[in-house]
């Protein structure tokens, strides 16, 4: 039996259990999961049926159907549409087929399905009562399989190399961008692609967790992070690192860092079988507000990781799921000055029986200075 | 009054035509249209919520809030809302202060927007009845202003250029990609960005209209199809042109060529004010169907474009719309033979009070040879 059968079919014991009778996935991870292809369709509905017993379909347009054909999950039904009659018809035969034609049933919807496409699907059937799929798919793809586990040591290794010949690359007066490119040309080099736009912020950019790279040129002085990650086989890497160039200007620069440091080895120590990803943010968030810094510290202590960038298990304030070993995530604290610089301290790390292990080689734990 | 404030009020005066009170935008290109600005969330909910009356505001994650603030339409209100919260008090909030708490009220809820997003909305307002905002918003976009049609001539003339640049880069046993990262590195050199990525099809390939470009090398006798696009102050150019390099292999490509070239231009006369998109593409589809590849032109003849690479108006079947003057969109029939080659032949046009204008230099009538 294939992975991707072993998925499908865990999906569908899922939805049993649920009493869902359908679930309807977008081109997204979720597909990608289940069977190994996705193509965007942009305006055009690509679309995975999964009825709770039985054989899925592709549902994409037929510009796209050749492609859909060759899914490695082998699934042989792909019903392509045709622009001038839309995806309708073929929807309702679908339906009627599985018994679902008329009557209420629940339906799990890809969360990244497009409003657009599943407006016109309740608006056509209104006996659909759909609810996300994002929870019952969290719960099949959140633990890694070894071949999972693999592939992520695999990319973290690569970010962590990749990382390292950009701090070779840094010039005084270059800027965000020109980094960025560089970074671009070193996954072209390494044959991986980005998780995410590689984020470069110099200076006072810092202090915004999701700058945009840009015109910015690097000084002596400035506080930098790099937020980065790559793939290897589809699955992700993220790190994020910060460092000083020369002699931090900043006096309270080498501070912060230590507190950040502190709060990241506080979740990783936090971090065991049956703690909840609650507790591990409360972990990091308690050194940094007994610092001082709690209202700089504007966002979670982390995100899950595997095919998505982000996904299950999240690491914030309310998530009460216990972490169980086979689960990847980040631990990723931060300080936030406006106007001055920020810092964050991201590594991915995997759980084990025991705690955490970090799939990244280790930031230092004081302030690095680098060209000082 | 600036450009995003007629927007806004357009957009609030349709919305009161139709008995909307409220109006969600994801970060899409309608947010674009409407504020300037737009940043993707991922999983964060990132969102603009549009009253029937009044001043609208952003609902983002706190680590956007920054730059949403600086969003060029001055839109002053931005709610930034915390991970460990989440954005349900601030929705419940907004709509009590709108008087939509607890009743009945019409949503247009952007089609981009993610499903999760919407059926959590769904699921804690139940009084909201969405519908998808599209059409609303394509008769705002459909026809463009004078600086907006001035980006996407702009936008036209680069990728004639980038096109002419590629066709010199060509050699034997090149691969595809290759291809491609010179089309990329001439985006980079002319300061534009890819509206989608460049496809580069080789022999093959080309009769799958959405091939991904990859590592099959070119021979001489090859059938080629790039279709290609950029952007200029954020508007898309699009076109797709199809020469053989070299003889062409095969017999037929000069004469499936030919009749690909007559329903472009067929369609392109038949494109006047008051002409339906749907007459449009018969024009092209009636010439392509009596030369006995009918079942091989599988896609619409068009799109319109503009901010959004597809937009309305659509030139399918079933689309009843009278075309009119400001309307930008594409003409694009093709052939499509499997295992052997495709053929298409796309340009830009305008309308104007006398028929279309091509934004984009003219593609030959007859097969074009490359390096013969």
């Amino acid at each position: 039996m294939s992975d991707y059968a072993v998925r499908l079919e865990r999906l569908q014991g899922a939805m049993r259990a649920l009493g869902a009778s359908l679930a309807v996935f977008a081109p997204s991870n979720q597909m990608r999961y289940l069977t190994g292809w996705a193509e965007e369709g942009y305006e055009r509905l690509v679309a995975l049926f999964v009825p709770a017993q039985g054989e899925p379909a592709f549902l994409v347009p037929a510009i796209n159907a050749q492609h859909a054909e060759a899914n490695p999950a082998g699934i042989r039904r792909v019903l392509g549409w045709h622009d001038a009659q839309g995806w309708q018809e073929e929807v309702k035969a679908l339906l009627a087929e599985w018994g679902l034609a008329g009557r209420e049933a629940r339906v799990l919807i890809d969360d990244e399905l497009h409003s657009g496409h599943l407006l016109r699907l309740q608006a056509r059937f209104p006996g659909l009562r759909c609810t996300p799929a994002g929870d019952a798919m969290a719960r099949l793809r959140e633990i890694k399989t070894g071949d999972e586990l693999a592939a992520l040591d695999a990319a973290a290794a690569l970010i962590d190399a990749i990382y390292e010949e950009a701090l070779g690359a840094l010039t005084e007066g270059m800027t965000e961008s020109e980094l960025q490119d560089f970074i671009f040309a070193a996954f072209k080099r390494h044959n991986t692609t980005p998780s995410f736009t590689p984020m470069v912020c110099f200076g006072e950019n810092g202090a915004m967790p999701h700058h945009a790279t840009g015109a910015t040129t690097l000084k002596r002085g400035d506080i930098v992070v790099l937020d980065i990650g790559c793939t290897w086989e589809g699955y992700c890497s993220d790190i994020t690192r910060t460092f000083a160039f020369g002699e931090p200007r900043d006096l309270d620069a080498a501070r912060v860092y230590e507190i950040v440091s502190q709060a990241h080895w506080a979740a990783r120590e936090a971090a065991k079988p049956g703690v909840s990803g609650a507790a591990v943010d409360a972990a990091a968030r308690r050194i940094i507000t007994e610092a001082g810094y709690g209202a700089q510290f504007i966002h979670r202590t982390g995100h899950g990781i595997g095919l998505s960038d982000h996904e299950d298990p999240y690491i914030v304030a309310g998530n009460t799921v216990p972490l169980q070993p086979g689960m990847c995530f980040s631990i990723e604290p931060g300080i936030y000055l406006p106007g001055r610089f920020g810092v964050r301290i991201e590594n991915i790390v995997t759980m084990t029986p025991d705690g955490v292990r970090s799939l990244n080689a280790e930031a230092p734990r004081q302030l690095p200075i680098i060209n000082a």
